[in-house]
């Protein structure tokens, strides 16, 4: 049926209802700015029946460019910090904008446009914008963190205090691990992002960015995760970038830290921070000389093992010059033992393989049982208790230092940037 | 050092002592089964400094095949079931038996052992038992499903009311995943295991044996895992297989339903089941007819996208003939814009492609941004809220009965077995 953009809309697909606004999509296709929660949604258009609907009164106001959040932290003061603070933008869900006009979701949303998001934030700081990339995160890429590093180092290096980056969610833990191992940094690298587009009644971004401001403006010098720490709008973990994980693809305390604590919590209405743990040690304001290497091997992979896999799936990265591959066994770290080969031609090609979980919580122990034992012997290097996400960068960052194989196999299995805990978490 | 097998030794690395028994290890190594907690380690013989320690007598006992939970569960009392249960063991941890003669971990364990090890189960059922493996689970292979699907299905056949299957809890998931595609069922199918070692003080052996065969003589007639709800011997939780995943390579409680509650909780002592949402409805004993359908497409692969990764190393698995492929995106299903051409690809040869998050918790939702639109263009399918382990073995047992490419992808994403939930849990 003849629909156009803008049209409000009712579609049925298998006896379930959906309405909403078309706006541009795919062909074949007919997508929907949905009523209500404002997801969008796309269904093939001749799995669907479609019927016009009259226009919503509601929807026909005059198009505001900022939905401002007027009702969100009612009351919150903060006094002014006296800091100097860069936002970065690159993208994401936080920079996405919905124009009322054209009905479409777009990545244009500038580093202005945020801080007109939080209103509390005028006089906070010295707040200066540099807009990086407009990506949504899925499509950042090795060259990109290079860049965003060099970006950060830069505006630190003319007098920042604290630096905000603005990520989409979704590979926001591979990023920030990149800036964690390739800045040495005396001022706190802020990370924050939304898991819901600001035009929601549910957005995050007030709270992810106000947090994310004073966390900025505060003693943590590390580079930080900064979103919800629960699904509730009271409070944003502070996790450390290394430790951190995507756990949940639409709740907005999707990042966890993983075989760790947050470093603290945060208040979203008094500012005030709760240390999660006796082993909350962190670097401090000013404690780390700022240092920049943003080198990185590019040519590594991740490989996750499953059950009936083929060996040749593994050495296809070695026949293809891969120089570091990380390896997602099950349970302790374990492959099937007719991998055992395959493992051993890579150690003989100096080719580093990191074991990591796909248990994602605990740690590796490949000592434990017998298949475990080859593994070892067949000179893979165990992660211990460090995710896939950030041993992944750190091997790309460490043979991107022209490290030889010992070294690198040295270096992975020993603490960088908070990577593995002091504690057992078991 | 000289050392040989049984030694009581002192091992230091980086300043850290280890004490333990030297058992039998990979060459170069110095394997420890360690005193108090049982855990084995194992070390390189140059990376550490070995002292040899005169011999703990309490280590000096005669050795018992089998060592006894008295003190678990005391007080236990359980009535006879009258069922005929049979236990069908394949291997792994609750499998495995510390030789205190050879100190050396061996999974010789027979199933009679297991009854052994939880005297309270005597005369609560007819038990029979089938050593059908000996399998470290990594090593278990789809022929080995197959194979075990064909014993679970001969002996309810032959009579038994209940299946009890121990298995090692690293691709438990997987195996008891095909079990229930493969098999419908009219009687319990109960697959337990351990995650530590029945030597061990802390081994959740008993109550998991204990809680199973309750289970497997019980009313929910479906494919469950049961395994420890929490960290203490509290109680066990009932888990539908298609929606559990294996998520901490050491806690007990490792077990956790994705998407989903269990379908229950299981009082360790009184055999208790709390029902724990509005949504759990099961299939009952006697519900369905028995079936079975063995029949796999062995030749399909789990892909795991990571920022910069090559679309080649997707192109790698259409152009080796695999016949379907899960693909793990980021968020909520994402790969990077430059892999939408491969996935293309691979629509064009009728290869079904479904997309899971490596979020592991949440729905997919490729309607919502630009880069999933396309995806869903390019012809790939939503895993929805399946996880990634229960839907690779869907993909390969709808590929194994011979569907063409346009059925297997409208069953792929239709409900079974209970495999996709009716809540959101957001």
């Amino acid at each position: 049926m003849a629909f156009k953009t803008g049209d409000f809309v009712k579609v049925e697909k298998d006896g379930v209802f959906y309405e909403g606004h078309v706006i541009p999509g795919a062909a074949g296709y007919i997508t929907l700015k949905m009523v209500g929660g404002g997801y969008v949604a796309g269904f093939s258009e001749n799995e669907v029946r479609i019927t016009i609907l009259p226009p919503v009164s509601v929807l026909s106001e005059p198009p505001k460019k900022v939905v401002r959040n007027a009702a969100k932290g009612a009351g919150i003061k903060i006094r002014p910090s006296g800091k100097k603070i860069t936002i970065i933008t690159t993208g994401g869900t936080i920079a996405v904008y919905l124009n009322q006009e054209t009905w479409t979701v777009s990545p244009s949303f500038q580093g202005e446009d945020l801080l007109l998001e939080v209103p509390e934030l005028e006089g906070f700081a010295d707040f200066k914008i540099r807009d990086v990339f407009h990506l949504l995160s899925e499509n950042m890429k090795p060259e990109n963190w290079k860049e965003l590093a060099q970006v950060i180092y830069d505006e630190i290096k003319a007098g920042a205090d604290g630096i905000i980056v603005t990520h989409g969610t979704d590979t926001m833990t591979y990023s920030a691990a990149a800036a964690a191992y390739m800045i040495d940094t005396p001022v706190p690298i802020v990370f924050t992002g939304a898991q819901r587009s600001p035009d929601r009644p549910s957005s995050d971004n007030h709270m992810n960015l106000l947090c994310a401001a004073r966390a900025a403006a505060g003693d943590i010098a590390e580079v930080l995760i900064v979103m919800h720490g629960s699904v509730s709008d009271d409070y944003c973990a502070l996790h450390r970038a290394v430790k951190t994980r995507k756990m949940h693809t639409s709740r907005r305390d999707t990042f966890q830290s993983i075989n760790a604590f947050p470093i603290a919590n945060m208040d979203y209405f008094t500012g005030e921070l709760t240390f999660l743990s006796d082993f909350a040690e962190y670097a401090k304001r000013g404690e780390n000389a700022l240092k920049i290497t943003p080198l990185l091997e590019e040519k590594c992979a991740v490989v996750k093992f499953v059950p009936g896999a083929n060996a040749a799936v593994f050495d296809y990265y070695v026949e293809q010059g891969y120089r570091g591959i990380v390896l997602e066994g099950v349970g302790l770290g374990h492959v099937s033992d007719d991998w055992i080969p395959s493992l051993k031609k890579a150690a003989d090609k100096k080719i580093p393989v990191v074991v990591t979980s796909q248990c994602v919580n605990g740690k590796t122990a490949l000592g434990t049982y017998e298949t475990g034992l080859a593994m070892k012997e067949a000179g893979v290097i165990e992660a211990d208790d460090q995710i896939t996400e950030a041993v992944f960068v750190k091997l790309m960052w460490l043979l991107g230092q022209g490290f030889d194989y010992e070294k690198v196999k040295a270096l992975i299995s020993t603490e960088m940037k908070g990577d593995m805990s002091p504690m057992i978490l078991d």
